[in-house]
């Protein structure tokens, strides 16, 4: 019988009704699990993704010291003060000039670590980040199937992978602060399109009033140029806040708000998630083939093309013409 | 017979003719189409792919503003002065927070614009970052096919992106300055793995002193508790230079040339490139099945499973088991 509890206090399907049933150690123990890749993260994960369907993400970015934290965590003490239970994830991608935030942030995030509405956790890149966006959209599925009313995944960095892991989100606030540059970097290479809300924060330094002038005329520019049909009718406003004093952080989820209404009433949030899922799905497939590929290397079937390759005789372009039809796609 | 000879010169088999024949019109043609992902991209990288053995290829990377153009102008006018021949290629993944260099770079390397000794070319990121790492490959191959002795790859920033590309050169120098951090952030995620040479530029500025001490402390210290087998005994070296003064370039091309040494005497430059060879055709692989889900969703088999998973009718956990055995991998 001893044996018996143990194996149950272990076994996914165990731990998903465990968390389904609220309790806090089963969640943790599930992100685990994606977190480490294990056997069990597609059962666990079609068994939560049905119930994962009500509560709102907020993503927040931006350049490493511009307080995103913060900003999380007076978020959090405005959403608790009005009821809602919040998740947080905090995913540090490590670009090795962003890392080693991560942890004094946590540290200050300890203010809500005794309150049982909130749900903190870290995840950190572990090897390829290619997996990190996947791993994120499905520890925010975990984080809705708790049941939060809000979940806010919070970013270091801005590159690639950041950009892919706000597309997870409903509403993405993208934090500024007078030292990040100037507005013409911040609006290259697709920020503009990930934004929904700019914020500077800081907001008291010199530089802000100008940072902010010219993330406007960047937003209102990008509203009234842009020829690709829109999801919904929205300019990017531009707020300001000091976080750290809690100032402007009210007005911030007013915003936030406002941005959440404004999908709904123009059906957008709905066409964003069903864009997600296609996405999330697409990924999903090139993960198995990528897995299948790995297999054929293995057991030899894949092998002797993948050596020529390596060895020079054959140019990698002829041989994927040969293996492609190699490579099994059976049911495994 | 004129329409015949204007075919002739739009046809991709002339245009590699050509350019082996060191036409370096044919080149830049050529290089547009790795760049535009025409159809035409598997064939000329078959005919490419055997003429690009020798010439050897040095990455350079770092954070913005590390004077990295500075440095490859420098290094290509002390290798012309050898008489060697240089391709450079200067890829600018546009990560938010950092584009907009290679512009102004750019223009500095006009130093060389008249030389038919050096090609310069520059690439940014066209829509997904995945394909740019790939791209630069085979334009590295393209640059060391046309015949050129030293092949130099220029990143700006330092987000994975820029290290998978770093791991496409034969010697990855990474220049820091006073002013982009301190060491510790710099180890972080990947950089001490991927660099072979570390250079301090601006090396004049307070701060040079301080930040080398601690590179080279992590440099022996990565050297020294390493447990993983190295293919050579190399502990990264930690140089100094003012590169717009041109000091403590030649020490530089001195140092990549004894680890170009210390690579070939320890069998690893061989070793390197077949595990490039390798991941090469993983990376085709994988991109060529992506393009097989693409047509089985505009063919219509697979469209009823993404609809499905779109409308949250079927998890994508189930629906990536039963799409598996749909998608053709049959020769096109």
């Amino acid at each position: 019988m001893a044996d018996n509890s143990t194996s149950r206090a272990t076994d996914p399907k165990v731990l998903v009704e465990r968390m389904l049933g609220g309790d806090r150690l089963a969640l943790a123990r599930l992100i685990t699990h994606v977190e480490n890749r294990t056997a069990a993260v597609p059962e666990i994960m079609k068994a939560v993704y049905p119930r994962a369907r009500r509560g709102y993400i907020v993503g927040v970015t931006g350049p490493p010291g511009a307080g995103k934290s913060t900003i999380v965590d007076r978020l959090t003490a405005h959403l608790r003060a009005e009821g809602g239970t919040v998740g947080i994830v905090a995913v540090d991608p490590s670009s090795p000039f962003t890392g080693g935030a991560v942890l004094g942030d946590r540290i200050r995030m300890q203010a809500h670590a005794l309150d049982p509405g909130v749900f903190i956790r870290s995840m950190a890149t572990r090897g390829s980040l290619g997996g990190l966006a996947r791993a994120t959209g499905e520890v925010l599925k975990l984080l809705l199937a708790f049941g939060h009313d809000w979940v806010l995944a919070e970013t270091v960095g801005v590159g690639q992978t950041e950009l892919d892991i706000m597309k997870l989100a409903d509403t993405t606030v993208v934090a500024l602060v007078p030292e990040s540059g100037d507005a013409i970097q911040t609006m290259k290479a697709g920020l503009l399109e990930a934004a929904d809300i700019f914020v500077v924060n800081k907001a008291d330094r010199a530089g802000a009033p100008a940072l902010m002038g010219e993330l406007k005329f960047a937003a209102h520019l990008h509203y009234s140029s842009s020829t690709t049909p829109k999801d919904v009718d929205w300019e990017i406003p531009v707020l300001s806040c000091q976080a750290q004093a809690d100032v402007g952080v009210v007005e911030l989820l007013a915003e936030i708000r406002r941005h959440r209404g404004a999908l709904e009433a123009a059906g957008a949030l709905d066409g964003r998630r069903r864009r997600r899922r296609r996405a999330e799905l697409e990924a999903l497939l090139i993960e198995e083939f990528r897995a299948r590929v790995a297999r054929g290397v293995s057991d030899g079937a894949l092998r002797t093309k993948f050596d020529e390759v390596e060895a020079g005789d054959t140019d990698p372009y002829s041989a994927v013409a040969a293996m492609l039809p190699m490579i099994s796609l059976e049911r495994s």
